[in-house]
């Protein structure tokens, strides 16, 4: 596959006529060609019409043909493994085995959809059948079940530039759930997205389906985004990054003509609360394990454990000591671009100037690229005064917030905003000490973790990778995981419709077989017994 | 119950210093007692703490309880039913029967979440459990389902003072998926949502809940509401009303420093398509339908159809004549408020400045409150070209847009902006021949009708009422059956959780018995073969 650096339109690539701009490989700071061309707005409006008019297609299609689109995609994507993250590997500085492992992980979250929406439960068929002889009057009959939203704008994201990026989990839940999808790239990556957006296009062909189903827009600055945004046939939005460029967006979605759902994945410390039990087993053991944690990806993961909790005693002083040699050993990491190392160091030296640096790498910074890890402590006390101070650092960075003891984590966590995650280190006697801890955690983040570290987001039926703002635009839905597709499909009702117009999903004798709800209970089930 | 005109803060009523009102009753204008008083600004922070306070323990309250506490509501409501409907009849000239009848629909709400919270399986549990011997990294256990959003807003809607008021479906919704509510009274019936209040208020006490499950404030103006939408304890929106109004609740929920979820069901002229077989069946027929409809409370339903597509025909100018003697020979209306009736006859007088008006009754405007039925014509070119021209009146009228064939329908269903209906007259012939124009209108709209009409919404499983924007905020909701709950949860995943310390629903043997997923399947079901 050769780079040309324009954009898929659907029917055709773009022109080469806009902004130019290249990838830099974090490494060694040259960069990359080919040369990339920004979107011009009328290809952007013509990728979009583009995707509308594949919609009415697309959108109609049945759940195993979308399965095998989106497989089609998982196994070219697994056969290129190698292409894939070699060119990652030069735009990303990632090491090579965390990316062809993201490799494995984007197509393992295509056959995910692919399995949900083949087995077609997902989309909540409902039927209540019409009562002709109720009284006063009769009751017509009422079916229902999701249908696809329409065209969905997907914002790549730098700090997983395969798994959530072009291909990635808002792409392939958005394609599960039946809508086209218009890709803004990132531009730290745009190599590895026009290679993934290759593999895409020859997979709609492959399929038969209409060209507009999957296209790909470039832009190094925020022009082609926001156009595609207020775009009146973007129907909705999927976006990972910071919470500055995510809020931008949700207030745009927000204040157009006709709003439309933008879920946006943006800020989140990932509290960690150290309880003694974890202490007991070994502080060393506990540093070494949380270090591991928040310096992961050099730190810039969505997930990254980015505040600790920790209450006063001897154990956590031996903690806190090793975790600060952890520190003062370590080697500076590659950052993803210029621009996250610079927003890196002022954020950090902001910080330093506030509260204590307890640990940090003295190395000499050798390129605009790098970033030193860097531990940080404060009371309690002056980060509920001062509740900033815990903003997200996107870096190999941590807070260590000192707490006179353990009944502190109350207010601790009355105070938190949303996050992904939060996470409780402890053996089960503390946990069930804490109880009132817990549930107030349930209340601010998506996630609640016993003995692990978030970092590790398992793509699943069951996880959640949301929250409450400023983790998420709406702690509603999650990006990862199945649920994911919920975002992009929305209830319809058909009534009193002749079988032969129903979806397959909603006729009599259940053609497809799918679990639905008749009158509200399971179908094939008997009556559930409430009262005993 | 004795009417006392203050605001219900939960652990006790509000003062009487704030700015006073009156309902009036429509029919004779008059003011009726008590004098109510205007929630302060202060009054509504404490209302809005209890409700916050009072989360911790609700939010966590088991199905069971949660549905005991619904059921008492609505037996009590149906205990009431016909001081309900006096007060309710007083104060908006609805006819008894629609009120009595809407009592019991509100009751029947009521129980229809307690079904659904008692049974317990709307959480959407799943469980993923580990995986200690995956290579090349085990997995951890994963078990998620939806937990409430804490405390709602709920504005209640002029239009149906019981409902979709105090204690209607939003609040019914809200309740039911644990999140302590805040009412918003509607000063156009403040007298039936005291009584309601006070009904609910002693249904709290006597289930022994925290006081600040419900509460309610007072307000003529927009001053309350506002300061609700923006309180930062405040987690959820739900509004039924005008789509300027609704428009103001997204735009200031959006804007929040933490913008939260608001769902807002506004505006829908709920489009007509008749067939040839419709009109075949017998104009007449299909007149006196469509009449009955559109008048039907006034016009002052959400679902009126308001926009009737009809192609030309010896047929359809029967239809057209029949609906203008109707129009010509009915009675005029009191509205629900004199600012509605004024909207009234401000919107019809502008259309009446654009297009013809085909029929209207020539009576002599009685009062302040009164509408005449009417009915407009447009071609459909004209239509197409402004689009204005079918914007929602809320009253007795409706537009007819002629079309030069049924080939137009497809032209001007691609036209339509969000509504939460869109219905099809015809034979089955005609059905199959416009499979195209099905296919669009479901983009359209939350529900499609064959043969019928939108007035009648049956409060069910299935039930659908939301649509694309303006219809409703967000086209994944609905405010009208059991789906409404889902506007009120989200997801929350527990990750590696002694069992302990799970909710029941997530544990180990299931002990609610409620359906649940198990690596996506349902559980006690073999795996689906989905390979043939």
């Amino acid at each position: 596959m050769e780079l040309k650096g324009l954009s898929f339109l659907g029917t055709r690539r773009g022109t080469n006529t806009g902004t130019a701009f290249q990838a830099a490989n974090p490494r060694t700071g040259e960069a990359l060609p080919p040369v990339y061309h920004a979107t011009s707005e009328a290809e952007l409006n013509e990728a979009v019409e583009q995707a509308a008019d594949a919609f009415a297609s697309y959108g109609q299609l049945g759940g195993k043909a979308r399965a095998a689109f989106l497989r089609r995609i998982a196994d070219s994507l697994d056969a290129h493994t190698q292409t894939l993250a070699e060119r990652a590997h030069l735009e990303t500085a990632l090491p090579m085995p965390r990316l062809t492992g993201e490799v494995a992980r984007t197509s393992g979250q295509l056959r995910l959809f692919a399995s949900v929406v083949e087995e077609g439960s997902w989309v909540q068929a409902r039927i209540d059948p019409a009562l002709p002889e109720r009284k006063p009057m009769p009751r017509v009959d009422l079916r229902s079940m999701l249908r696809p939203l329409g065209s969905v704008a997907v914002f790549g994201a730098s700090n997983f530039p395969l798994a959530f990026s072009v291909a990635g989990g808002d792409t392939a839940s958005a394609l599960a759930a039946g809508c086209p999808v218009v890709v803004k790239a990132h531009p730290a990556h745009p190599g590895t997205s026009e290679l993934v957006a290759e593999i895409i296009t020859r997979a709609v062909a492959a399929e038969a389906l209409h060209p507009g189903v999957f296209t790909m827009l470039f832009d190094a600055g925020i022009t082609i985004g926001s156009a595609l945004v207020k775009h009146p046939l973007i129907k909705a939005v999927a976006f990972t990054g910071s919470l500055k460029a995510g809020r931008a967006l949700m207030d745009l979605a927000a204040a157009r003509p006709s709003p439309i759902p933008c879920f946006t994945e943006m800020s989140s410390g990932n509290p960690v609360f150290v309880l003694p039990g974890a202490l007991r087993k070994g502080p060393a053991e506990l540093a070494k394990n949380l270090f591991g944690s928040f310096t992961l990806g050099a730190g810039q993961f969505c997930t990254k454990p980015g505040i600790v909790f920790a209450a006063e005693s001897s154990e956590s002083t031996a903690f806190f000591e090793e975790l600060k040699a952890l520190v003062g050993q370590s080697q500076p990491f590659s950052l993803l671009t210029a621009g996250i190392a610079r927003e890196y160091s002022r954020a950090t030296e902001a910080r330093a100037a506030q509260i204590p640096l307890a640990a940090a790498v003295s190395a000499d910074k050798a390129d605009n690229f790098t970033a030193e890890p860097k531990l940080f402590t404060v009371s309690l006390d002056q980060l509920l005064d001062e509740p900033e101070l815990a903003d997200e650092i996107f870096g190999p960075e941590a807070l260590l917030v000192s707490c006179k003891n353990t009944d502190d984590y109350l207010r601790a966590a009355k105070a938190l905003d949303g996050h992904l995650t939060a996470t409780l280190l402890g053996d089960e006697e503390d946990l069930k000490a804490n109880e009132e801890l817990i549930r107030v955690l349930e209340q601010k983040a998506g996630r609640l973790l016993v003995n692990g570290f978030p970092t590790g987001v398992e793509v699943t039926h069951a996880m959640v990778h949301g929250g409450p703002y400023p983790a998420t635009s709406d702690p509603r839905f999650t990006s990862v995981g199945s649920l994911a597709i919920y975002r992009f499909a929305r209830p319809v009702c058909f009534q009193n419709f002749p079988q032969s117009l129903l979806p397959p999903e909603l006729q009599d004798g259940n053609p497809l077989g799918i679990s639905r709800l008749t009158d509200g209970k399971p179908e094939g089930k008997p009556d559930i017994v409430t009262e005993l």
